[in-house]
C-alpha cells in the first residue's frame, strides 16, 4: 500500500502539473490556474467518491494532496521551458497517473461491495474525469471525447485488473500488470493513431 | 412499483439514446459517445440523489441501468436510420420518461421527509439535468435554457402529483394522472411553440 | 447565529439576482434564468457540503433560501433598470456575500474536524464557485478564472478568520474582522485594477 500511495501522490502530481499548464496557456490568472490544476488533479476521485457515497472525499483528509498541487504551480512557472522540453515524460507522467488512478478507483469500490461493472467504470472515472473538467471549465469540448483512446484504456485495464484479482496471484502483481498494460494501450494508440471513430 | 420500474427503464434507455445521437451528430468516439448517453440517462438522478444525501446513487447499485445504457449504443448505430425517422415516437419517449422521473423524484424525496417546494424542484432537477449535463459537456448552451416549456412542464407535473397524493386516490392513479400531464404539456407546448420568453 | 443568518439569507437573495440579471442578458427563458439564480446562489455551499458529506445540502432543509431565490426573479424583471443603476450597490453586496460565505464555510468545516487548510479552501470555494458554475451553464469562461483578485480574497479573508479563531476574541468580532477584509481587498482589487497575471 505504501508503493501504491506513493504513485498516487505521483500521479496527483503530474496531473496537477497538465492542469497548471492548460491554466498558463489559457492565460487565467494565478487562481485560476491553481483552480485548474486541482480540478484536473482530484476531479475524477472527487467524481468517483461522491458518487458512490464515500464521503468526505479523500484528498479532504490527507492534506498531502493539497500541499503537492499547490507546489505544481511555482514548479510549472519556474521551469515552464524544461517542462515543455519533457512533454514525451509528461506523457508518460499522465499514462502513469490513469492507469494508477484505474487500479486504485476498481480497488477501492469493490471493497464497498458494488458489482464488477460498476468498479470498473468508476476506476476509468476516477482516472480521466478530471481531465474532462479541467477542458469544460476552459470552455472546450472534452479532448477525451475526441481524441485517441484513453478511458478506453482505463476500461481495459481495469477490467483485467478485475480479473487478476480472482486469481491467486499477489495483489501487487495484478496491480503491476493492470497498470503497465494502460500504459501500453496508451502509448501504442497514441503511436499508432489508434482511434474508436464511427466513420472511416 | 413493478410497472413504475419498467417504464423507469424505459425511459433510462430512451435518454441514453438521446444522448448517443448526439454524440454521434458531434463525431465524438465512441467512448465518448457512451459517456454523453450515460451523463443523459443517469444525470439527473444521480445530481438529485447526491443533493439529497441519498447515496450511494441508485444505478450504482442496479446493473440494468447501466446495461441498458450500453445497449443504447449498437442499438442507435445499427438503426440510425430507423431512429431518425422515429423522431417523433422518440419525443414522446423523451417526454414519458421526464414525466415518469419527475413522480418518482418527487416520491422518493417525499419519502425523505423533505418539504413539499423541495420536492417538487428535486422531481424536475431529476427530469431535466441529464440533458443540460449532455449540452453543456458538448459545449452548448443548454438547449433547456432556450427551448419551448420543458423544465416547467415537470415543475407544473410534480405540483399536481403532490396535491393528489393528499387525496384518497391510489397511488398509481395519482402516477398515472401527473405523467399523462406532463406529457400533455410538453406536446402541447412544442406544437402551438409555447415559451417563457421576457420579450415577445 | 442570528445577525450572521439574516445576512446569509441577504447574500443568498444578492447571488440570485446576480445570476437572474446573467440569464436575462443572455436571453434564457424564464426556467433557464431561474435555473441561473439558484445556481449562483447555492452552487458554491452546495458544492462544499457535498465534498465534505454534510448532506442533505442545507438549502434542501429551509427552504427560507429557495422562497428568497425565486423572489429574486420578479424583483429583477420589475425593477431591471433600477438595479442596473444600482451597480455599485450590487458589487457591494456581492462582496458582503463571498464575505460572508467565506467565513461561514470556514466556521462550518472547522466544525467538522477537517485540517486548516482545507477548510479555508472549502469557505473560498463556498464563496465563488456558484459564480463558477453560472458562467459554465451560459458557456462562458468563469470569469473568475480572468478577473481581478476575487477568490483569492476569499483565501486571505478564510486564512485571517482561522487565525483570529485562536485569540481570545468574541467569534462575532473575528467574523466581522474577516468579513471586512474579504470586502475591502475587493473594492481595493477593482478600484486599483488589481490581477495575478503571470505575465505583465
Amino acid at each position: 500500500m505504501s508503493i501504491i500511495y506513493s504513485i498516487d501522490l505521483i500521479g496527483t502530481f503530474v496531473f496537477a502539473i497538465s492542469g497548471v499548464m492548460t491554466g498558463i496557456s489559457k492565460k487565467f490568472d494565478i487562481f485560476g490556474t491553481l483552480v485548474l490544476g486541482f480540478v484536473t488533479a482530484i476531479g475524477g476521485g472527487t467524481l468517483r467518491d461522491m458518487l458512490t457515497g464515500a464521503l468526505p472525499v479523500a484528498w479532504i483528509q490527507d492534506i498531502n494532496y493539497v500541499i503537492l498541487i499547490i507546489a505544481a504551480l511555482p514548479m510549472v512557472y519556474l521551469f515552464q521551458k524544461q517542462i515543455l522540453k519533457l512533454r514525451k515524460t509528461m506523457f508518460l507522467f499522465d499514462s502513469i497517473g490513469i492507469g494508477l488512478f484505474t487500479v486504485l478507483g476498481v480497488q477501492k469500490t469493490l471493497a464497498l461491495g458494488l458489482s464488477p461493472i460498476i468498479c470498473i467504470l468508476m476506476g476509468a472515472i476516477g482516472a480521466v474525469f478530471g481531465g474532462v473538467l479541467r477542458d469544460t471549465l476552459s470552455n472546450e469540448v472534452p479532448l477525451i471525447f475526441r481524441k485517441e483512446i484513453y478511458a478506453t484504456a482505463c476500461l481495459l485495464g481495469g477490467t483485467i485488473f478485475y480479473f487478476l484479482l480472482q486469481l491467486a496471484i499477489p495483489i501487487y502483481v495484478a496491480q503491476s500488470i493492470s497498470i503497465f498494460i494502460v500504459i501500453l494501450i496508451r502509448i501504442l494508440a497514441v503511436r499508432n493513431h489508434w482511434s474508436l471513430n464511427f466513420n472511416k
